[in-house]
């Protein structure tokens, strides 16, 4: 297969090791004139890269790397030679974003509207955007100024999308779905499809009809392939700078507050309240309307069955908070010792009795 | 962001408080002439509004609620102050369902078959049928009358669709698969894909044709981006009324019984065999190809190795009946009390023995 | 609904018992001059048909079945009557493939670029490529020799295709992802979507740019809707040979090892390292970027949170070796004997204390 050599050196241009720790704010060891021209994971960087070092684990990759010099954080900083030529920072992630803002070009785009878009009559769009290939947008949708929606994006009648927003090619907006400012949606998101509501009519489950909205806030962004659902009788919503990963689905009529991140393969369903600050590790779920407090975190593969407190860790399936869960984990490991001391009491007690 | 509040005012006009308990057949407590035009939930319901109350954590909303008038399910009954106008039933859902059938308008559509839809020549389009932009119908595909093909579906040679189905916009249907009447798939699922068949050929894993069907009978509702597919040898097939959420996978040669339930997220493994009535809470999961009885309940997050006799609940992972579980569950949390009476027999043996 | 009974009939012609055996290596038992039609499951076959037989809760369709001859492995061979036609094989799997290739005529299909192909001007088609309609390629895509792309796959600026390979329709591939020779891809999977990588600037969720890429290597299969996210710096690879099922997330920075399979719903969490052909079992998962080592099996639902030796099988959430997890198991059912045990000593040492 054809294969290249990842760099990013396609950006900003080079940078001396002092400009560097001026721009994220880092402590210079060595020589701050020495120009760098990309950032590379430390088992990757080569000759004219600035390392990336981090995590712990990739320490051991320093003896074989041709880095010209690293980005360290400052836990890891002992575990370079001496004389490596280096920026210390405190945390190495905000350092990264902000290197790679520099060396990485932004992908250019010019606003257009290919040829081939459906667009009904009434549609608004704002100006500067980019309507991309076999983009269908039905009646009456609001286009903000700047938005970018990739190829075959379909965007249901009366669906709203702000400013600066961008719908990566494949994704479908059910009608009425509103998008605020700053919005990104990737790959095959479905946003605003029915909610799963039957009932019972002549043992049949009859569908109710799904006349909610799926309202998105601005900043919310949303994995390849995840599913939002629109309310049943109210609205469905994901507050201010909502972040969810990969194939994640929220049901219908479920709220979640602002700032609040949920890993691949979530799944809320009816109705549950989340706060603010949440986060969902990878496979977790939520059930029975539960609330979930502001700032909670639920491990992987949680399921959260009851209300949660605000701040609390919760682990398990059934989901119980964390430090309650561990015992009972630990506790399950101690039956062995106290099958051992219930065997040596029956044996005393026996001697006993014979005396 | 713009935002409109939501109203179901479109459709079917306003009702007197006597024409709606007659429609669902309810209780009028209060002034029957009194006039509504929509439906809301209690803590979004406005000035001529009938207000929907049907779970108890909304009746904290009551006070502050200006609802003209409530549908209210009567063990909620009493939550509502004396002199309140509503219309009270035994199930609120049905009578949900029947108002907004009446309150919102369905979308109004008519047939057509929108210019850039790619359609071979042989492909059998029933009347009165709806074929969305973009729309690829290979050869062989049958059309039933009244059926509607959203945006950008892709249908395979030879698949066949009844009457009165939906596709709503990017669904694929892979080559031979068949939908009876009345079937309705949301964007993004695919059925008919390949089932996951290898087997060992030189060390390699060698694909196992799939050359089975997949077969999806009338009634049936499928969620976004799930999957159901074809058979190996043999098919795969969704019985009369199975709803599906979103994100669901069905493997090869799944059998699934008439009006069972799956919730999003649930993932049934090849050749399993599930009842009718069957209820997947979500995340859950079949293997092993397992049989599950009618009218099971499968618990969220429960992993079924095994048989499930008819009409069990199943919890837990491995899954287990749910009383079982349960018992389980209490026991782990008895450890610490056994642990106090091993103590304070080993200090009354010691004594003893001191004796 | 329309529906016929599934036959296999179409390909390669009849075949004499005899010439079946000669194909997969087996030993006839009977007529070896009777002619079989086509392969079916032993609970659909039918008169003509070669009867397939390999799991001991299918022995029970025999009784009912017209097939005129059986391929059966010899684990089963006791469960036909004496008199039965077969071919006896140690593995039917290997068998089946085998036949199923010379009884089912590979879809026929020829080289073309549709019409409504969106192309841009420096993108490299090779010999006897097939492009459906309305696929997108962007500029700088290389698409190799006799590679298919099915009907509105979009593939991003820069992206590489090697020779031979299939994408089914609804594919997306984001700029700069690379597939090698013979890669198969389902219907809606989306490759070098952005990692889930944020880090906190003033109180928010900033993104860190995702510059790394997408590599797949040779004879990968991936699944329906699946999604595999570019790197974030470095890339995401899945190694030759790997299969994943449908709806499996892998995110950024994974590596994936030769042969390893993913069943449906499994979720990879970032920067994880995976050996040689793992399995990991539907709905299971790793975090924490645990290293797993070459042949581990991890069972359905576990969510592996440390390294995993080569060769271990785990089980639980979370994950644990497979022998300690069901010995945990098994622990937790001894507690009401140990609870019978303590009650029976408590009353033997109140006894003692009394004389």
């Amino acid at each position: 297969m054809v294969e290249h050599r990842q760099t990013t050196r396609s950006g900003g241009g080079p940078l001396s090791v002092g400009d560097v720790a001026a721009l994220v704010d880092g402590r210079v060891s060595g020589d701050a004139s020495v120009q760098v021209v990309g950032l590379a994971p430390v088992d990757e960087a080569d000759e004219g890269d600035l390392a990336f070092l981090a995590a712990r684990r990739y320490a051991k990759h320093v003896p074989r790397c041709r880095a010209t010099a690293y980005l360290v954080s400052s836990d890891l900083d002992a575990s370079l030679p001496e004389n490596t030529t280096r920026v210390v920072v405190t945390d190495a992630y905000p350092a990264m974003r902000t290197l790679l803002r520099h060396f990485v070009a932004e992908e250019a785009w010019v606003p257009c509207v290919h040829a081939t878009a459906v667009i009904a009559e009434d549609v608004h769009l704002g100006d500067g955007v980019q309507i991309g290939p076999y983009v269908v947008l039905e009646r009456g949708v609001h286009v903000g100024d700047g938005t970018r929606i990739g190829a075959h994006c379909v965007v249901g009648r009366g669906s709203v999308m702000g400013s600066a927003c961008r719908l990566h090619p494949h994704v479908v907006l059910y009608h009425e779905t509103e998008l605020g400012n700053g919005v990104e949606v990737h790959s095959g998101a479905r946003l605003g499809s029915d909610g799963f509501g039957y009932t019972l009519v002549d043992g049949e489950h009859a569908k109710i009809p799904q006349v909610g909205r799926c309202i998105i806030e601005d900043d919310v962004e949303i994995g390849a392939n995840s599913t939002i659902d629109r309310g049943s009788l109210g609205d469905t919503r994901l507050g201010r700078g909502v972040k969810l990963d990969n194939l994640v689905h929220v049901a219908h009529n479920v709220r979640v507050g602002a700032r609040t991140l949920m890993a691949a393969l979530v799944g809320i369903a009816g109705s549950t309240r989340i706060g603010q600050g949440v986060f969902f590790g990878g496979q977790s779920g939520a059930v029975n309307q539960s609330n979930i407090g502001d700032g909670a975190k639920i491990a992987i593969q949680t399921g959260v069955t009851r209300d949660v407190p605000p701040g609390e860790t919760m682990s398990g399936s059934p989901g119980r908070p964390h430090r309650e869960e561990l015992k009972r984990q630990a506790l399950t490991g101690r039956i062995p010792k106290l099958l051992e001391r219930i065997e040596s009491l029956e044996k005393e007690v026996s001697e006993l009795r014979r005396e």
